[in-house]
């Protein structure tokens, strides 16, 4: 199976370099940005461009790495310049896939959930890939796909993977913005973050043995209020983040009350 | 320098097994609770007791891991039992050392900063161990002691061990929750939490490339109000969740447009 790959950043670099080292035939890349579709081509030897209407109309499947408002856009392009009967895919967690259905008989999703950044290395082995499209057929195609890049591969359908997206971003987007606020807290009161990582790594080893509601500990989960009282006082420095933890602790005392 | 813990919940109970294994002379362990003073006296082959009246007056170094709530009146009685010459330490984040101030003239502070959990091991070789004292004496041996114990020993103040219990909650007990709200989405729309779980490393392993302000993704740090709206209408459906998401989504907007 011929792949093009569209798009070169965080997302299209590393699946680019997984699907080459794991022997799929990616015969082109495609970035608007030359300096990256040439990185990216050069990286895993083969034909790089930054016109669209330079993408080659041979191959079998068009996976779309790009910005989630750049999809449709790029989709309508690409079927005007003759691509319409192929398969295309995008690989956006946010984004149903019927953004193809004006121009594409074939089109599904290839979804890696996953936050990726060039500089690191992406341990493809246990990424969930989660697949759809719009024929049998093709899902099972695509299914196969993952299934040579990953061990973790997930048919999902687009209410599915609109939901997943959204507790992405609680577990992960505010998650770190709350590694944020302690980060900050610290920094301007001159105490080193490094304190704080074994217990940020523990936090999340614990998953291993139960679920996050089980493993709740702290003032909030013991409805300890003068500590509560207390870090809101002490948060008055930091009005930005008094909010933050009002409300947070609310969430978890109204979670362990309705409980008992 | 024989030591006497008092307290066999998480805390001490790990404590006890790491002083020990560590060639350190527990001589007793008290628990208000017979089954758990037996089960850590016995699992680190010291006496043990379940009143406090028969806690042995022959030792250097008392250490208190217990409810913070109980640190004050367990001090009382031990005072009140002939323990006042003696150097008395709490383990606790919470805690000014002051609470001793009353009863001891040497006292101090013992805290390891991590969450503990029984049935899991701590790697006790990376815990942050933070140490106060009233003496600089008592200061100097606690730090001693702690390296033993830890590579990661830190002398801090209260003040500094209050600000580090604000920054702890967010890191871990609002991380926590967080977790938990996207478990329980995930939950009940019979999708698997293990989708995440990669997801979830990932984010505490970025830490490693740079500060968690640097890695902010998702669509608050990139103002995707259409994304963001998104969400909110699904989660009408969980309104305990809708709340969290403004305010954490606001708070990743705000700190962003404040950087622009």
């Amino acid at each position: 199976m011929k792949i093009v790959l569209i798009g070169a950043g965080n997302v299209g670099w590393h699946l680019g370099h997984r699907l080459r080292s794991c022997g799929q035939d990616v015969v082109q890349v495609f970035s608007r940005n030359l300096l990256k579709a040439k990185e990216l081509g050069e990286g895993i030897q083969t034909a790089f461009t930054d016109h669209l209407d330079e993408i080659t109309t041979s191959a079998d499947l068009y996976i779309l790495a790009v910005h989630d408002d750049a999809i449709e856009p790029v989709a309508e392009k690409l079927a005007a310049s003759g691509l319409q009967e192929k398969l295309i895919v995008h690989t956006s967690g946010a984004t149903p896939m019927s953004v193809f259905a004006a121009d594409f008989k074939r089109f599904g999703v290839f979804y890696p959930l996953q936050t990726f950044t060039k500089s690191r290395a992406a341990n493809f082995e246990i990424i969930p890939i989660c697949i759809d499209a719009s024929l049998d057929s093709d899902r099972e195609m695509l299914t196969q796909l993952a299934r040579k890049i990953s061990s973790k591969v997930f048919q999902i359908t687009d209410q599915e993977r609109a939901v997943l997206h959204v507790a992405a971003v609680f577990v992960n987007n505010f998650t770190n913005h709350l590694f944020h606020v302690g980060q900050s807290v610290l920094e301007r009161e001159k105490i080193s973050f490094e304190l704080l990582l074994p217990l940020i790594r523990e936090t999340v080893d614990k998953l291993e043995d139960g679920t996050p509601g089980e493993m709740q500990t702290g003032p909030a989960r013991r409805g300890d209020e003068e500590t509560i009282q207390r870090h809101l006082r002490f948060l008055e420095k930091y009005p930005e983040y008094q909010d933050l933890y009002r409300t947070l602790t609310d969430s978890i005392l109204q979670h362990f009350t309705n409980k008992t």
